[in-house]
């Protein structure tokens, strides 16, 4: 059995923990890639090294917790302990910096809050599993989205640790009067950090170069996330959101999660699949912006959740629709390579 | 094999989808008839020729996306893939309209959004019946609940559809002093709007008919919605609850359906069954009270969330208790006939 | 077969009601011991006779409930449908006494309300036991937690009843400045109050006998509940939380249960999980203060939630940590027992 070239350090024993680690920021974006996760590295490095520092120490944090009470070592290989870490090491940086975009230096309170915290959403990883596992639906990042809510805002309880005024409470007001003027800046910027903002990166060049981590994997899910993020945007514009919110990425970044799992993922891209996936992405920018109200009075963000609600509730109900083709999470590769197994099965 | 009168439409090719249609909206009181369908369709008109108009639109668009993706035929042809569509269409009109009792006419805006979102609506019901299903617990009205928290709250951010002011969020503050004076208008009409507002309509005659509407199918059924309502009015003038809270049928509403749920639909109606019917009834009172709190700060509705979540929990306790007599979703017709099977069962 | 001492009583036609209601004291915290329970209960009179009465009159309200709906002899024996219905008793007494620490009598409209709602509590109990049983996971005390949270804000909407000072909604703030002055109060009072706050008792001797009733069934147990709180004052102060906050037991109670039920209960007590249960307890620790935040705007108190979601995630995730020895709920008795089946199994 030959071993592919991007795997060749899969089961090295002892740069082993890199490829690891690099997997499990792919995984964030469902890439099993090493070179995709370098790629990625490298692209939260270039807007600020303390986001790549702290995504490296989550995900290293996650890693060694899982190892530590020997969890699964091919689940461990492919990064899939890694990724929540990477997310909530970011996470925790992210709302205790004055300064969201390029990040400040955590003190010393808050790096022993983080490695606790990403072993954390590393331990409550396989729950999920046990609860979805049974209808073949992954945990996707809410190990990482329900560790972060259990534990940010504790920090406003703490005089050790401050958060910034990303997560001031505001009671709702609704937003009237005229549609907001839109430039090509609010189409360029809201795509392209769209992708960034899936890592908490306020960079447009972050966010292309992300997606050329995940082209690199895969053509079809890069294209997904892209229209994704497109998608998001286009509905914020035709309904008249908020500019700067527009422009900042918020309304893509789920969307372009649930494009890339529904589309290609956990379905084989046909036309009913393709169809699927596109309402998942239309719902899912309403879902952003709507959870978003729910949680102004507590101050707290929506990181992924939207996502994650939308694709369990089109995974889970698979069972509904004999015109989709659902992969399993374990066999669940690239698009192309699902597109590619089914149609070999087909004619056999 | 006989087809019965009210079945004559089901299977016919050409008006089979406006039988699918009426039987969606009888299904949200759990009648599977297109008479029954049909009369609380004409109730609605009867209150705003807009309302109507919403409800068939909803139920109309979430059967076809049923159909488009091949959901299951029999489970369509009963309108449970319609019922959860009809509530949300007339959900996102009436907490978009200045009016909220007679409604206004939806912009185009609005329209898409309806379309969008009573096909997503349709989309995760199966996904209750993968997760609740192997218990042999219904999914009951939790799409709509949850699709509509998902998408409703969205409107706020965006300029080109507006929310009304029943969506105000604000701080919860305690009712005190002395009990309000209630006439025979408080129980007249927080009973007879109690059935209206499952519907979301403001109006007493609408209630009446949505009755008779339910005992043209079930008269047992339609005493227990009847009874659901007035022992929800008796609680808040027992507790002493604001007058106008009452009177406008907000009490009632969750609790005529749990009594639908639990009195003879999904437990065999013994003297257990009833005595539990009864204390589901009054707990469903007080959720709607306690949840409307919770939601107060960000203004969301309760919608009809706390007859599902004590419905939910009643059902899935079966388990625990041998004296109640549960009938699987797939079983479940009225009460009527759910008590005259497991009689016959008995004699055998 | 000869009858543990401790055990004489459970059969009993007479007073064997009495040991149920004993036991199901001593279940809030694990404890199937009805001298546990017994001293339990003394230190809940010591501190007020009305919580007293409140928690003796939720437990049988809670057990006849269950007698009522012919649910399983054993578990109502072993007080498993009583415990809910102690603590939701005692919290609608706390939460609407203008006086918290010692309570104020309920009048006639607040015992009818108890009485429905320690029903309802009990109710819900299998519906638990039906979706966590597959697992091997207990229900812990989210019977209690959300029946309180269903029926508690209830209050506010009527005038017969008022709730007290303690549901004021408020806007989060975070808590900034020099780290507080704190004293060996801070430590004692928070340590000892820990314990007491399981059953919501403002009282450090009331937190001590409670640790004693414990000890008198487990030492390991009551060892457990002693570090749980110890490590949760530990790190408000570490992180600088408010000195009230830390001394009134707020941060101690939850962990206190973590401990116990991670440590020796549901797990066998090895290295790793010990390990894995100070991991649990930090965390839990976190979580309270954060769904402190979350809930602030609706003004409800968090409860024994912190415990509850963080125990079910950490025990659900047992299928992916060989290291781990889970002890299934029908087998856990005391953390001493569970060791040595678990090396008499070994040794075999």
């Amino acid at each position: 059995m030959t071993v592919l070239q991007k795997d060749r350090f899969r089961d090295h024993p002892i740069v082993g923990i890199i490829d690891w680690t690099l997997r499990g920021i792919g995984q964030v974006v469902f890439q099993n890639n090493p070179i995709s996760g370098a790629v990625i590295l490298g692209a939260i490095f270039y807007n600020s090294w303390i986001y790549g520092i702290a995504c490296l120490v989550g995900t290293i944090i996650s890693t060694l917790t899982a190892l530590l009470f020997k969890a699964d070592k091919g689940m461990i290989k492919d990064g899939l302990f890694g990724f929540n870490g990477a997310l909530i090491a970011i996470a925790l940086v992210a709302y205790t910096s004055p300064n969201f975009t390029t990040a400040n230096p955590p003190n010393g309170y808050l790096w022993l809050y983080i490695v606790l915290c990403a072993a954390f959403a590393s331990i409550i990883t396989p729950a999920f599993g046990a609860l979805l596992g049974p209808h073949k639906v992954p945990g996707l990042t809410m190990p990482f989205v329900l560790a972060t809510w259990f534990v940010l805002a504790a920090l406003l309880q703490f005089t050790t640790i401050d958060v910034s005024n990303a997560l001031k409470p505001t009671s709702p007001s609704d937003f009237t009067g005229p549609r907001p003027d839109y430039t090509w800046i609010t189409w360029f910027h809201g795509i392209s950090m769209g992708i960034a903002e899936i890592f908490f990166q306020d960079n447009w060049v972050t966010g292309i170069v992300i997606l050329i981590g995940i082209a690199i994997n895969t053509r079809i899910g890069a294209a997904m996330a892209l229209m994704g993020s497109t998608l998001a945007v286009a509905t914020a514009v035709f309904y008249g959101a908020h500019d700067a919110a527009i422009r900042d990425g918020l309304f893509g970044y789920n969307a372009a999660l649930t494009a890339m799992a529904l589309g290609g993922t956990f379905f084989v891209l046909n036309l009913p699949g393709f169809i699927y996936t596109v309402i998942g992405v239309l719902v899912t920018a309403r879902v952003w912006a709507s959870l978003g109200i729910f949680l102004e009075p507590s101050g707290m963000p929506v990181l992924t959740s939207a996502f994650v609600f939308v694709t369990w509730l089109m995974l889970l109900a698979k069972i509904g629709f004999p015109s989709l083709i659902p992969v399993a999470p374990a066999d669940a590769t690239t698009p192309e390579e699902n597109l590619k197994r089914y149609r070999s099965a087909q004619n056999r």
